[in-house]
This record gives C-alpha cells, structure tokens and sequence, in this order.
C-alpha cells in the first residue's frame, strides 16, 4: 500500500488520572479510526501524565500505568497505535512508547535522550533506552522516537535510521511552552529530518500542568524540513496526514538490505485507504502577545478545572496587573466563575477604585467591597504598646497587603474559590510584594509575564475588543502599591522597561552582572537589581505556583539555595 | 617515611561565601600542618558549600570558585591538601577534589558516581568523571573519592585501586544528615574498605544549609572494616591520623609494578613527624532522640545566623509543638535571641495561656501577649454580609491563625526578627495547618518531626536539664489547635501513633494504600490518610523551608505534582 494515514492525536491528559487518560487515549484511537487513519500516535507519557514526577517513584503507580496500557491495547482493533506511557521492567523505569495493532503490543521504545536541565528531572526517574524502534506499516518504514531524542544532534540512532531506510520518523513529545519556542521547535525538527533524510511526524502534548504549559503545534516537516501541516495550538486536535511511499527519498519504499535494525512488521488494516487524503493545514501564526495571553488562558482554566475548583475570587486593586489577571480568568473561566473584591484603604484613591467598578461592570462580574481601614486600626491597637517608637514603616505597608490577603482566603475557605494572585515576574523577581499578602493564593495567573509584557497583554486585550474591557486610565496610571500617601512602584524600582531588561539577563541568562553593566547599564542599578533578586529567594519559595511564558520562570526551572551568601568577585 | 600524618578538616562553610569558604580553608589547612599533618582534607566543595544548585550554571561563580582554589593552592606551603570544588574545563562542569601540594595543583580528581535520587540533583550539573586519582606520600599509596562514589558497589575504580595497590583511601564528603544515617554510612564505609582492602578516610561536611543538615562524623575505618577514630558530630572538628605503612597489606607499601593508573608523586614535607601519634579517638555514641536534637539545634542556628539575623520570633501556644520549637532556639541562638507571643483569643483556655508564661519564664526568654478576639471581630464585622447563611466554619478557625501569623510577620517586619514556625510532619503531611496562619515564617524549626517524636524530644528536653523546662501539663495535655470550643486534634485526626505509622508508609517508603492495610491498619483510615497527605500538595508547595531528619522530608526529596488526579487502582 503506497500511502499510509496516519493520525496525531494532540490531547489533553491529566497526571495520574489513568482512568481519565485511557478512555480519552482509547476514544481518540476510534476518531483516528473514523477518519480512516492506520496508526494513530499519542504524546509522550499519555497514559500518567507528564511529567508525573515522584509519582513514578511508587510501584503501585507504575504498575497501574502498565495495566492502563494493556487495556489500551486491547482497544487496537483493526488499526495501530503508538502510545507513550512509563515502563517498569527488571526493576528500571523508562520513558517509553508502545506500539500496538490489533490488540497486541507488538513493541516498546525507550527514550534514549533523558533530558534533566531547566524544568526537567527525567534522569531522577528513568533509565536511558539504547535501542532504536523500526516498524514496518505498507510500503513505509517508520522510526520511533521521544521528545528529546531528536533535540540531541548526532544521535546514533540518526545513522541507524539511514542505515535501515527509515522514511518517517515518529516523534511523540511533551515539550512545554514559553513564548516563541515553536520556532525553535519547527528548527529542530527541519535539521533533524534532512539530517536524517525522513520526514517527521510531531505529536505534542497539550494542556496545562501546575507550571507547565504543553502549547500541542503537532506537525509534520518533510524530508527536505519543509513544514507540511500543523494542529492548532492551546487545545486538542487530531491532525491527519497521508505517509506517501513516493514522497520517500528513493530506495527507502522497500526494506533495506543491511538490516542494521530488527523491524517489526505491522500488519495493514482489512479496509482500503479513504480518499481523497486530508487536507494539509497550517494555522496561521500567532504573535508573542497572541500565544503567551493562549498560554495564560489555558493554564488558568486547567489549574483550576483539573484541581476541582469551579469559582475563582481576586483581588482588583485598580492596578494592571490585578486588571490582566480577571480578564484572563474571565476567559478561561466565564464570568460566572470569577468573584472580584476590592478592598480599599485610606490611602486607595477614587480614580483606583472607580476603575476596578468599571473593569467589573465591563467583565460583568460580581464585585464585593470590603474596606480594610478598621481591621486594620484594630491590629494597631493592639500593636502599638510594642512597635517601639518612630513612624510606622514597612510594618504597616506588609499589614495591609496581609489583611487584603486573609480577607481573600476568607472567601475562599467559606465557600471554595480558589484565590488567584496577581504579581508579576518583575515584582516577584525583586520581591516588590508582601509575603502572606498579595502573594497569598492558590495560583499565580501572570507570575512569569514581565510588567512591560502585562502592558503589551492589556493593550492586546483592548485591541481585540470592540471597546476597551481594561479602562485606558488603568493602563495609563503610574503603578502604585498605594499601601502609604503618594506612593509609586518608581519610589522604590528602576523604571519597568530598565528592570525588565536587566532581569532577563540576570535571571533567564545568567549573566555576570558586569556583563550587564558592560552591556551599558548603571553599575549602582545593576547591584542594586541583583542584590533584591538574590535576597528575595525566601519569597519566592513560598510563593503559589504559576504559568511559564518564559525560557527561565521562577520554580522547578531555577534552583538557587536561600542560604546564599555568593557576590560575584569584579573582573 | 612509614607514617603519613592526615587531618580531615570536618569544617562549617557557607554556601555561595568563596571569601568566607577559602578564609576558613587556608586557616583550618595551617591548623593541620601545625598539628604535624603533612595532608589536609576538606569536604566535598568546600570552596563553594553544598549544595550551590543553580549557582553552578553561572559561569561567573565557577570563575570565582576556580580563583579562590588557586589562592588555596597557592597556601599550600610545605604541605598537601586535597580540596572539594566545582570544576569548570572544556564547557563541562565537575564536581572535583583538587590535590596541592607546596603551591600547586598536582592533580584533579573527578567524581564519578553523580546522585540523581532523593535531595540530590548532580546530573543536572556535573559530568562524570572518569579515571582515578592515586597519589604517593611516603610508603604509602592514596586514592580519592568523592561522596556517592563509595556508595555503589563495584565501581570500575575498585579493581583499580587494588591492582595499583592503594593502601587508603580518601573520600570526602557532603552527606546529609537523617536519624541513624550514621549507622548506614559506617556501614558503607566498612564494606568499601574491605572490598578494597585499604583503610578509609572518610570527611564529611558539617553545617545547616536550608534544609540539609551535614552531621559531620567524620571517621577513618581500616582495611578490615574496624572503625578506628572518629570526629565529633554536629560541629566543626579535625581529626588525626596517622597512616602507617606497616598497617597496610602485605605488598601496599611499594609502588605496584603494575602500573594500571598514573601515580602523582606528592612532595614530603621537609620536616619530621611529629611524635607521639595522636590519641584515637571515637566520642560516645549519640541515641536517635539525641541525634535529632542535636540536628534540629545546629540546622536553626546556621539557618537564621547564615542568613544574616539575629533575633527570632514565635507563637506559643501553650501546646507541645511551640514548646519544643522554643526550647530548640533557645538552645540553638541563647535567650535574648527569642522572643515569643502568646495570641489568646476567645478558645484559649487558661490552661493553655499559663502553660505558655511558664515556659516563657523557665527559657528565660521575653513573652508579648497580642489577644486577636477583637481584630476578629473587626474582620468579622466587614465580612458577614458576605458570608452568607449558616454558622462560622473552618474559615472564621483560619482567620484567627492567619491573624496570628500577621502578628508575627509585623514584629518580623518591624524589628528584623525571623519568624520561626512550629507545625510537626505530621500535621504538615496531612495538611491539618492554617496557610498563611501557623505556616507563615522563614524557618520551620520541626517540619520533618513526626508527632510522636515531639514528645520523645520533649521528654528528652526535660530529661537533660534538673527540674522540667517543658510544663508537664503541655506534655500531658490531649493536643488542641484551640480555634474553636472544645476542639481537639483527635476530633479531624486518627491518634498520632497510628497517624505517624502510616505516615511513614505512604509518605517515606511509598507503599501502596493497600500494602498498608494488609500490615493491619483499617482500611478506612488509611484511604482518609492517603487522601489528606495527597490533597494538600498545594500547602506544603508555599510552606517554609524546615530541617530534613527521616530519610524522605517534605521538599526536594520529595516532588509531588499539586495537580494529580492519581488514585491507586484495588489490586
């Protein structure tokens, strides 16, 4: 048979709900089935979830993942499957796919390449495969592969897949997201199939994972790297596409000679080929600003649908960030699911709170007020016998952001929401926030979205609406904390768009900071950036988890000690 | 010569403090020579503290690192010293033990067994090394090894080291601490030396760092697996031994003809040994309840002096759990270094309230008395409109935690103090603790003890001094959190020695629900226990960081997605 159709299942799993996970794996195998595909391939680890982390440290678990698969198998009726899940064998655990027809497992892979840097740890559970998975489906030779082991270049399995005239390539993936990596993903699989001389099938995970954001863009590039179709992104697709033993590199449509590799034959489905074949699509591009408010969107609603929750309550301050947060939850969650409250002070200006009643009234949703003033007279009260003498100080700032912080936590316990956050990563980097306070909750919306980012998303979001949804005032205002008279975020920060350049340097690229400096900032500005990132470790481990947009966020991607008493030496 | 004096340097250093680190270095490395030493050993990455994490993919600090190694170096003067650093070469990085001798780098000895496992994360920044490093001074031949790489069994290096006839062998270390760990590496350390057929010179690290507490005991065990000496535990200390050449195997004392590793010939110093051999000594073994305590002391004191504070607040609540957290800081950073708040609110019995002033007057330390029933009734004014139908539940028993932990962070606030937290494991397992209440501070002195072993400790506490420290009534008193009337932990809790037994199971040993049953516990109990400790993820994920003393604490060791819908199957 000279064409084969195969079928990208781009779903959207959850880690360890193996029941839910199968019968999503076995209901998308009958739609590859439906559309007349022969295999039908699943992302990286379908069956537990990825990364399901110390899960896969517990027997019981892997064993229940073995068993997932068998019943998977079972379902392989009449067409092929390629299914990621993790292996326990002679005491080793692996990252493996398996391939299955007719409801037998008629072969395993196992991930070579085990990445173990930024957010991954995959050396802490897996042993590395060392062999590669050829199979044989029609005319079309076909080779197995796992996320990483095509980033890795010259991998011996590339000369074993020549050697065996290997003409597709399967990667199946779990490869999270931060803004415009799909570029640096489309790059890698072009170098990898005219390395290899095959084309290259890309099944991505998609969906939300605590920190992590799987953006799917399954595709497929051809043997000169040549993009072919594509998914959608930010949500689930399956996308079809017909293997042609003709578009083959010559000699490669019959089994090589040197048989390099053992080939597992697959037997063809008893029904022909539908035709015509599927047309080849490819969404159109999305910009940074489109992809990452995608990206802030679907990981909103997964937090919160695959945890339990149903309603969500915030704090709207007037401010941009709490602005961005609601519209963003507003999105992912209806209307109905999103509870605002505000919480004004004494030193909370009219223009601030209009603007939260006016962003309420144009998301449409329920807005509570509760004034912080007397509760917080009461603490002093009490207090004041034993602050000792001088003004109050930061003290009473932090009281405040703490009172608006319990006042949240409050609603959520009495009736279930959970708290969304509002900082973002400038804020969070240097610690310009209050421990227990505004960082109080259960998800942090834009943790990773820089300040000048969160003015980009706010323009982007009025842009594709027919009026303004955040008021211009909110955009335009001078941020403030508004926790004493007078107070604004330049008081005590470098101006947003200096920060944020610093930080980017400092933080996702560590650099030196005499580098930054060399690269023509202030040396007094630079020390004193690096000096509130380093001191602020303590804040951000106990911060609430949120979503990565950024090639370095912080969480399990950054790992510095607390204790740390390191100032670089000047060179 | 036929004896080598050797000092193994079980020193204190500091995390990111290359100033600090090579200081210490150099003036424990003179104490050695003037002890008679002709070799100093030092932990592993002494010069850098361990763990550095994320510090190690700074280019920069593995700079920095290289020059203070080379300032080491250069104080080697009529000595040599073998010093654990991170080495960077080639754009690879290792976790490397430098030999000197008389100014210079004689050789570089690379670890080959990197720990992936448990708090360890090496393979996300070393390399392997890949050959052995074997020395000669004197008569006699040495081998270095680095930490993990004596824990498996079998290594390449060990025929090695046989076949180039290694008379001793130095391993330095950063091995952390848990209850009886101790046991497990004299243990390790016998096994290798008999296998090998040389004596061991095993340095450890000594230290707090953020969650890892490095006991020290450093200790030298002979070729037939006889512990011979040992340093002190907890605290700094050197140790000296003299290598003689006649306690080798018959044939160790010259250079083996067959030549399988490279030898580097170290310098002899040009002085006489001194005479008479120092005393072998082993101070006096430490019970588990000793250990713990010890560890708890010396983790508080590093955490809050190397992070820069002085002073240290916390909530006494009149119950086990704060009066033991007390009793450890007390220990750990003197009297006028803790200062402790009674909050009563309207369920605080007197019992309770006099049981805290107790404590407070027997510690000698200062106790402020906040009450929070009328900021309660302050939030409680603002809030009821919003509350709805019904009568207050868990969230007006939050509140008032929450209101404490604001009170403690406000004096944290004002005066510099660090806020120490006192939630036990189990509680901290099981989620029975307020977020942003109880859990609020920089350091949870207790985080890893289980219940039961707070009152071990207690009882231990109590033991040591002449008349009681802890109130007996606070040990005798049924454990309450006090938030609502007549609340006690075993209305929302199994009884803590059932609570802690399967804790252990589920959360240390990852056993399966129903391996737990089957060793005789109801089954309803431990569905509930297992559904706690997983439904709480998100708790601990914003919890302090706390000292590890069992083999699996809460933190790095132990990395649970928050999102995990995973429930075992019934086998």
């Amino acid at each position: 048979m000279a064409r084969i159709r195969i079928a990208l299942a781009q779903i959207n799993v959850t880690v360890g709900d193996l029941e839910g996970n199968r019968a999503k794996i076995i209901s998308w195998m009958h739609k590859a089935r439906d559309n007349g595909a022969y295999l039908a391939t699943f992302p990286e680890l379908s069956v537990s979830g990825y990364p399901p982390e110390d899960l896969l440290l517990k027997q019981h678990f892997l064993a229940d993942c073995q068993d997932c698969l068998n019943e998977i198998a079972a379902h392989s009726k009449d067409m092929a499957a390629l299914v990621g899940f993790p292996e326990h064998c002679d005491g080793k655990t692996y990252n493996s796919a398996a391939l299955m027809a007719d409801g037998n497992i008629l072969g395993v892979y196992r991930k070579i390449e085990l990445p173990n840097y930024g957010v991954f740890d995959e050396k802490r559970y897996f042993h590395p495969g060392d062999s590669p998975l050829i199979f044989q489906l029609g005319e079309v030779r076909f080779a197995v592969t796992i996320c990483e082991d095509i980033w890795v270049e010259g991998g011996s399995s590339e000369s074993c897949m020549r050697e065996a005239g290997v003409g597709a390539v399967v990667n199946i993936s779990a490869s999270p997201f931060y803004a415009r990596k799909h570029h640096v993903r489309l790059e890698v699989l072009r170098r990898f199939a005219s390395r290899v001389g095959a084309s290259i099938l890309y099944n991505n995970l998609v969906g939300g994972q605590d920190e992590l954001i799987f953006d799917g863009g399954s595709m497929v590039v051809d043997r000169h790297g040549a993009l072919v179709c594509m998914a959608e992104r930010f949500t689930e697709d399956l996308l079809l596409y017909d293997v042609e033993a003709v578009d083959l590199e010559p000699g490669r449509t019959a089994p090589s000679r040197k048989d390099s590799a053992p080939t597992v034959q697959v037997p063809e489905p008893k029904r022909p080929l539908a035709i015509p074949a599927p047309p080849l699509r490819v969404p159109p591009e999305l910009s940074e600003t489109e992809e990452v408010y995608a990206a802030l969107v679907l990981g909103t609603k997964d937090y919160v649908r695959k945890n339990g929750f149903e309603k969500t309550v915030l704090g709207l301050s007037g401010g941009i960030d709490s602005a961005l947060t609601a519209v963003v939850a507003v999105e992912a969650l209806g209307r109905d699911n999103v509870v605002a409250v505000t919480m004004p002070s004494q030193y909370t200006s009219s223009e601030t709170l209009s603007d939260a009643t006016l962003l309420a009234t144009n998301l449409g949703i329920r807005l509570i007020t509760v004034p912080i003033s007397r509760i917080f007279r009461a603490y002093m009260d009490e207090l004041t016998a034993f602050l000792g003498e001088g003004p109050p100080g930061l003290e009473a700032e932090n009281l405040q952001a703490r009172i608006r912080g319990n006042l949240l936590m409050t609603f959520s316990n009495r009736f279930g929401w959970l708290v969304l956050t509002t900082g973002n990563k400038s804020e969070t980097a240097v610690g310009y926030s209050t421990l227990y306070g505004d960082t109080a909750g259960g998800f942090a919306v834009i943790k990773d979205v820089p300040k000048v980012m969160v003015y980009q998303l706010a323009e982007y979001v009025n842009a594709k609406s027919e009026r303004p949804v955040i008021p211009p005032s909110i955009i335009e205002r001078p941020p403030t904390a508004e926790l004493r008279p007078g107070q604004k975020d330049e008081d005590s920060l470098p101006p947003y768009h200096l920060l944020d350049t610093i930080l980017k340097a400092y933080v996702e690229e560590d650099r030196a900071p005499e580098e930054i400096v060399r690269a023509g900032f202030p040396s007094e500005l630079v020390i004193e950036v690096v000096r509130m990132v380093d001191r602020n470790e303590y804040k951000r481990r106990q911060a609430p988890p949120g979503i990565k947009i950024t090639p370095k966020a912080f969480g399990r991607d950054r790992r510095l000690p607390i204790t740390n008493r390191y100032r670089p030496r000047p060179r």
